[in-house]
């Protein structure tokens, strides 16, 4: 998640050591700041942010709901004030995929379920499927995308606070329908113990602010749950976060050290702790990835539920 | 600088591709947090921070003096209350020199001018010349600690405030004394333009917060100068923060992106500027050593002395 053309704590560097492919950058947003004209003018954000891997642009949309002040929706499109000066802004279909598009987006997203503009040559659009909790609705608006021909599909408007198994059942109902030859995207998820769920269920392609901003919050994670790293049982021990990691933080750095990092309030420990998290999900679907080929996924997934139930150690 | 076991901002891994080859860890604050004992347990500094190139540790004395409350000096030592809790700490010679040892530092300092513990075998113990900026009170140190037959010592109580000229005729008086064969270390200097006339003077040594903070404040070091990446001419500047660098920052990231990051509050904004501080600091030392072989250290300082006199860009 890379929400302002940055992943917090992160350098590219690292990213790239992680083997992170996509990052997500968001319209909203690097359209209020910088601003879309002048990522375009200093060659597009791929350029300016020096990343030279995929990038994903969300549509805006979910933001100016989230953080935008007096949000009006029209037919036209949604006004709203900018949560940073709050200045005015029209936000419409044809608006959004112009800054992505301005933006330099590899894989951009509509603003609604309605698409008026045709998709530039290389970039990709996906339609966004919603229908809050309504499985008709899903499946209505499901069929409609799938006539306009996507080269990708999202599932917007769920994990905003239903209970998983809700989450589960109308991603369900929606990748029942998609074609299966196209990236299907759950926006916004998930916890650990998640995502191996919406794999099982047809989702090739998920983001989620949880990783890192867990990390900046002393919550790590490990093959054996959640470490709260801040906790006084780890200031004297001297193992890694997680003994089964491979990554450069845990071969190096004790559970001692990163405590000490968190009480003392040392900007290092949100780089280290970021650094760890972010290895760890992407290793979640390394797992899940070789679960598929022997078979495992449903062992797999159910494991992670039961480390991750038992609340943190 | 590492003042809590950790350079703010840089993995220990980020050091090494600088070529750091000393990190300053503070006697004080490690002894409050998480405690010299704690330290020992857990194999020492060295092991708990994971950084296997040399450790100097300061006594502890100046942080009693900057940052503790109900501070009161008596013949065996100083009584302070921490500044995290308030707690009640006695520090003497000896508790310097016993928490140096515990943490153990490779170069340790004197709590004052009076040493009566014995240096152990393998850590360096610096004595502090001291005498505020009186030149006769400086000699008379300087010379009291020569008889006591230091490895190395320390200049300490400048750059408290006093004009850098004072600091240059305090330094002078000392280093004029001072063994030949034995490291000087000027202690919390200096500024950019300033450190090759500290070395002019016969230092050897010198920490600093400024690389670290000032990159954490949005002040970047180049050879042209300061340059206050916020600024709005930097805005679609596509220039590395200083072209004549070699640093992995100037060798990827622009001034544009770095000024974004600035102005949107993003964590890895501090994570870049100090890096690059560091490179830069670390730099001038280089150019001094070559500067001294080819005879320029005087043309060197004052080129240093007009960029940066200059103000910010």
């Amino acid at each position: 998640m890379g929400t302002q053309a940055a992943v917090k704590g992160l350098r590219n560097e690292a990213l790239e050591e992680l083997g992170a492919e996509i990052i997500l950058a968001n319209t909203y947003h690097l359209y209020l700041r910088p601003g879309h004209e002048l990522v375009r003018k200093l060659g597009g954000l791929h350029q300016f942010m020096s990343w030279p891997r995929a990038i994903l642009t969300d549509s805006g949309g979910y933001q100016v709901f989230s953080l935008s002040e007096l949000r009006k929706i029209t037919d036209d499109g949604v006004r709203f004030r900018s949560h940073l000066d709050g200045s005015e802004h029209l936000l419409t279909p044809e608006k959004a995929a112009e800054i992505q598009l301005a933006l330099g987006s590899d894989i951009a997203m509509v603003l609604d379920e309605c698409i008026e503009t045709p998709a530039p040559r290389e970039q990709w659009q996906f339609g966004i499927v919603q229908g809050a909790t309504f499985g008709d609705l899903r499946r209505e608006s499901a069929r409609q995308l799938i006539e306009l021909d996507f080269p990708g599909y999202a599932v917007g408007g769920l994990a905003v606070g239903e209970p998983h198994e809700v989450t589960c059942q109308m991603t369900a109902e929606v990748t029942a329908l998609l074609p299966k030859d196209r990236p299907r995207y759950l926006m916004g998820v998930g916890r650990p113990e998640q995502i191996a769920d919406y794999v099982a269920l047809g989702i090739d392609m998920m983001d989620c602010v949880l990783p890192t901003r867990a990390a900046r919050h002393a919550c790590l994670y490990s093959s054996e749950g959640r470490v709260l790293i801040k906790n006084a049982r780890y200031a004297q021990d001297q193992r890694p976060v997680d003994p089964k990691c491979t990554c450069s933080v845990c071969r190096r750095y004790s559970r001692a050290y990163l405590r000490h990092l968190f009480a003392a309030g040392e900007l290092t420990a949100a780089i280290l702790a970021t650094h760890h998290n972010v290895h760890f999900y992407l290793d979640i679907m390394r797992q899940i990835r070789e679960a598929i080929e022997f078979g495992n996924l449903t062992k797999f997934s159910s494991e992670m539920h039961v480390r991750y139930a038992a609340g943190p150690a």
